[in-house]
């Protein structure tokens, strides 16, 4: 069978109803009961999950292995059997407040491609894979991404593993009790070759909805900065205390976001600025506030616009703390991606020759993929969600739209798994 | 031996260092270790304070009783057995982070008046009494100011006792344990008529000391609303929304805060506008945040002012609302007070007479004197404390302005208790 015809089979069998049906059955653990999901990492919610697809692994007698931090990679074999495999995956945790689409999409329709080629009888040269990232959204266990970090070689396995989390609880004690109740004895090294890896995922965000494209081709993640910002002024009467003799953290918070959302206003409305967090102490409403604390997320596609930004935010704060004292600590620093040109062009033809409409999109939130893009040749494939909710509960995608996208995701890994020998960046090393 | 006589007699024996060691002693009940206590109302800390109290009591013999919502009374006997008694007090219960004269003053200064009267061995007409009310800060029963509000008939017992605790405590049950624990077994009625009542307390602002003014002469209590705002927008991925497309309900609040600071600004500096209490939900730094919440507490001496910018507020957080839905509550709505011009003459003349340093002041914050001033003529007396710092650990009185104070009060309720027959207000009922 030649390789575009194998191609073809495979599309053909990608299953909409299975695809979707399967979203609502992982939707089951963790449900919120309003629509959305709590499965944070290494909970038995997401141990549910994770033995849910080792299920439906188990039925078609893929392979399966872990590594050292809990990624799960579910294999169905190449031709050859030393060629590095295509894979493709995310994550099957979510925010507390979590929806039924991000990161469980990518691993899902990674999986449809595995079991529509199984389908299609085909075989192709190198291993195909679906992977289950461990922790991307840190909502337990801090860094989020974690898994693929580690994978990559960019976050020390031993320090993760004693990471802990909000009760006491040690990230090692939490892998172990999930790595036993899954029960995948096959292991994989951390930094094993990957061929190639793509990632399928919700965009997140409104433009390809208000576009009317159904596909995103990702050219690559925009650049984050995290900062906290700490402000310590004086706890006093709020019935006695002059305005001119107040050193109200509240009050100085409130002057330095609003000067810092006239800093970060963006014609373009590309700068992304979000006060996410904000707390007073001690939160009583007769008591003038003695410290604030607020975190600054700050992302844009150009590296250097968010370095000169980020470099005046804590004179900014200063110039409005009103007597207060202010600490502004960078707690995350992360550089924008730019995807491998081959595999942003691998995604954009698939898309077009399918016939979806399509454009190209960065990625305004942070993925696995980031790290992976460090190993490999990366890329992702976006689809749209509605009004562009997500981390949310009320996060909502198609059934059209998920199989569209898991359609480009077939061609885009069955063709690079047609390839013999080593792949470009395979060369080089 | 002549009223003035007497009068003089009693100041002699107000004890400087006893009062302080009184302080200290009291200070150890909920220490936290910081300089300042968490003496919440009716915890094992408040219930250890009352039972100190009681003690110094029972070594005079002083009679003591309690009322129906713990308010606690200790009586020194006048010769008219019949005639209604001068009572002063405070509370002994504080913020979870509070500071050691904050009500205890009150407390403790009248309690100084009974013993010095008892060691002076003056007879006076009229019982002299000191009153711990139940529950002024509200700290951990809300409304605050609660045993005084009862007792004047203006809080319904019932309703009162069924209030819960954030740890789901029932005041009903708190307040049996604590009156098990005081063993006070002679009962007081709600409303039993009071003489008149004077209440000495730190001024909790940093008037007198800017003014060198050792004695406040207080002439009212400003007027207080309290509201609180809630906010919904829309919970979104912080990466990926572009702010065009944001309901950020965090946003929303720093714009109605920052558009109300300019609302209440003030030139005199009379005007108090606090945002105490504010918070997101979901609280996470790459969330934008769906909910927001924050208190409002807004006082002044006018009335109409108060009710002026009260009307204001709903509309001017409607306006910069941002597309987010919003509630503005009136929690609380309390008048300005203005005391009996004769109670407040008698301190007056009192301070005038002891050659002490004082000024005509209006109190910021709210007490007990609020609404016992509904029940019987009522004043108070304010002593400085260093820099104005109050509901803070770091609150700081000196023993030398702690006992002018106690002096003052000494001379005010001599002379209100040498009188016989009916006091003006009793008359006319």
């Amino acid at each position: 069978m030649a390789i575009a015809e194998a191609i073809e089979a495979v599309i053909a069998r990608i299953d909409e109803r299975r695809l979707w049906e399967r979203h609502r059955a992982i939707a089951q653990f963790g449900a919120t009961g309003r629509g959305g999901v709590n499965r944070q990492a290494l909970t038995p919610e997401d141990i549910a999950a994770r033995k849910q697809l080792l299920a439906w692994a188990d039925a078609r007698r893929f392979a399966t292995s872990v590594d050292a931090i809990g990624n799960l990679f579910i294999r169905r074999p190449g031709r050859d059997q030393f060629a590095t495999p295509i894979a493709a995956g995310s994550h099957l945790d979510t925010q507390p407040t979590g929806g039924n689409f991000d990161g469980v999409y990518g691993v899902l329709a990674a999986f449809e491609v595995l079991e529509a080629a199984e389908e299609a009888g085909i075989a192709t040269t190198r291993p195909i894979e679906t992977v289950v990232w461990t922790n991307e959204e840190g909502s337990r266990f801090q860094p989020g991404t974690m898994g693929s970090a580690v994978y990559a070689g960019r976050l020390p396995l031993d320090a993760t593993l004693k990471i802990v989390d909000g009760r006491g609880i040690m990230l090692r004690d939490a892998l172990s009790e999930t790595l036993a109740a899954m029960g995948v004895t096959a292991h994989r090294e951390l930094r094993a070759p990957i061929g190639a890896y793509l990632e399928a995922h919700i965009e997140q965000g409104p433009i390809l909805e208000a576009e009317r494209k159904q596909i995103g081709v990702v050219t690559g993640i925009q650049g984050l900065k995290w900062m906290r910002v700490d402000i310590v002024g004086e706890e006093a009467h709020a019935g006695t205390t002059p305005r001119s003799a107040r050193r109200d953290a509240c009050a100085a918070a409130i002057e330095m976001i609003a000067a810092l959302r006239e800093l970060t206003r963006d014609r373009d409305d590309i700068l992304r600025f979000t006060v996410g967090r904000f707390e007073l102490s001690p939160n009583s409403p007769n008591t003038i506030p003695g410290r604030a604390l607020f975190t600054i997320d700050l992302r844009h596609p150009d590296r250097e616009l968010l370095v000169s930004l980020g470099s005046k935010i804590e004179s900014l704060c200063r110039m409005h703390a009103g007597g207060c004292a202010v600490s502004v600590i960078e707690t995350l620093d992360s550089a924008p991606v730019g995807f491998d040109p081959a595999m942003v062009a691998i995604v954009r033809c698939a898309a077009e020759r399918q016939k979806l409409p399509w454009m190209e999109i960065l990625s305004g939130a942070t993925h696995d993929a980031k790290f992976i893009a460090e190993l490999c040749p990366t890329a992702m494939i976006f689809i749209p969600c509605k009004r562009g909710i997500s981390h949310n509960e009320t996060e909502s995608a198609t059934p059209t739209d998920l199989a569209a996208g898991a359609r480009v995701l077939a061609e885009a890994m069955l063709s690079l798994a047609s390839l013999s020998g080593m792949l470009p960046h395979e060369r080089s090393t």
